[in-house]
């Protein structure tokens, strides 16, 4: 690497890593990190991030992309009903990437690990022609919940609001960029996405039968979770939490399209039953302030249906959404 | 990517991974993984390999670069007296990529898995430009050992033989290659390295003070281990255990210096007060006939010392040597 050297590069993170963290016996630096487990159940989680595929150098923020690459993790253990631990980050750096470009690639991941309370114990770097950014997380929870549990008769339940980051997506790529309302809460739902932790806990101990987080799209996501839990599901368009900075946006095309096949939310969408649909959306509400939004049912049979405003029903379309172009 | 779908690769690995193993109450295919964590100390460590930096694809096979991905993580949770449990793997692959070397990859990750006693948990696919394999492990031990815990009058010892995949790299360049003695140990040694688990644990229980797993050179990595330790490691150059079938081999060069800045040999260094090392080398030997060798000794002050067999001393070059060239 020309501009610093493995060792400057390696030096620079364990400094920036040495704050002490409970339950860390021993962090970066050795050749592994030792960390305590609880007596729950562990949760293990990677995801790896690649330039030109999933971001780009020259629009993202060094430090945007850390915190970016550490929630979606998080957000997969968060999905699990669990509460993230520990991370470990390995990096692929490209000859030209300046070390301050990594000093805020780490603050990001940092900025994200103490808004989700988690300890980074190990780091790696290496050379490569794209930036790499693949993290692990550990997470420990006592109320485990997959995506295979939907049972039907469950209310499906969705966090929050959708489409917001595709919104951000569709104004980045505006050349000249428009003047829209909301442009920046958009912008940075796209760059800035919050993990739902502390929703995942709840919805998992208010007897969640399944759930996953939107990272695909809604529609994409629900899909997966009905496949897994072998039900169909059906979903009350009408119902659906459009983002509303979104809809004042008036972007090109339907807020509606952009809420269902839209990705990268990172809401989580929960099945459970009925009569604890009310208590789950209280408690969220009180708690975090989050909304939880009753969108539809689980029902025999398989596949994915969409409910109109009229009662009609079709067969809710999946439809891949280019997330960044290419 | 062409050749395969993602939801095609994603399904033959998953296919691959469907086994039940131990403690695992979730593997592949959800959000994350479910674990049972025991009473241990956990130990996490994760390390990438990026193709033209850490290997060839045109030269390595699919097999040997996942056995190899696979080990090098577990000789890390080695090195600190632990034993693996569970490992999670990321992979970026280009365009071209087959999904049978996909497959063959995973088929060597899974050879190790099963060699080492872990069980593969979680799984990422993305595009990349070049192949990337990312993996991490997390392991557990009743006995951690760091590498800052030398104390002067320690002996310094190191397990089976070194040199061997140094040897290897230098006759897989070799154009036209050489009927030279101990040709196919060699590459082995190079291809598929083993990681010293059981020995780990032995030295951990024989009470080991310090441990770090031989990856880039006896000389550095024990220069890591004083500089952590900030004791001063004496080295006796006549008591290295060079690779029997790299003395044999004759290549170009001095079979010591491979064995002394070669790397890639997987083997640990250790420090323990001279009186236990008898007795764990005889367990070592007897439980999984793997020499323990004693190189030298722990000293007051900081650095490396290099031990002549004339007894005279001189502080002890360290290489970087070029394991890939480029």
């Amino acid at each position: 690497m020309t501009g610093f050297t493995e060792d400057e590069v390696v030096t620079a993170i364990r400094r920036l890593l040495t704050a002490e963290s409970p339950g860390v016996t021993l962090g970066v630096g050795d050749d592994a990190a030792l960390v305590e487990f609880g007596e729950h159940v562990g949760v293990l989680t990677t995801d790896m991030l690649v330039e030109g595929v999933h971001f780009d150098r020259s629009v993202q923020s060094a430090r945007d992309l850390g915190w970016k690459a550490l929630t979606v993790n998080v957000s997969d253990v968060a999905a699990m009903g669990g509460s993230p631990r520990f991370g470990l980050v390995s990096l692929g750096l490209p000859e030209d990437t300046e070390l301050s470009w990594v000093v805020e690639l780490y603050g990001g991941l940092l900025e994200a690990a103490g808004e989700y309370g988690l300890a980074l114990v190990g780091g790696d770097t290496n050379r490569s022609e794209r930036v790499i950014v693949s993290v692990t997380v550990t997470g420990e929870t006592a109320t485990p919940v997959t995506r295979a549990g939907a049972r039907p008769g469950d209310a499906i339940v969705v966090t929050g609001s959708l489409g917001a980051a595709a919104g951000g997506l569709v104004l980045s790529r505006e050349v000249p960029a428009r003047g829209a309302a909301g442009r920046h809460e958009l912008l940075q739902a796209l760059a800035r996405p919050v993990a739902r932790v502390g929703e995942g806990l709840t919805l998992a101990q208010a007897g969640a039968t399944a759930m996953i987080d939107v990272s695909d799209g809604l529609a994409k996501d629900v899909g997966r979770l009905s496949d897994e839990s072998s039900v169909c599901a059906a979903i009350r368009l009408s119902d659906i939490p459009v983002d509303e900075a979104l809809r004042d946006a008036a972007l090109p095309g339907d807020p509606l399209d952009l809420a269902l096949h839209g990705g990268e939310d990172y809401e989580l969408v929960a099945t459970l039953p009925g009569p604890a649909v009310e208590d789950a959306a209280g408690k969220m509400w009180d708690r975090f302030g989050t909304r939880l939004t009753e969108i539809g049912e689980v029902r025999e049979g398989r596949g994915l249906v969409a409910v109109g405003p009229d009662g009609s029903e079709r067969p809710m379309e999946v439809r891949g959404w280019d997330h960044f172009g290419g």
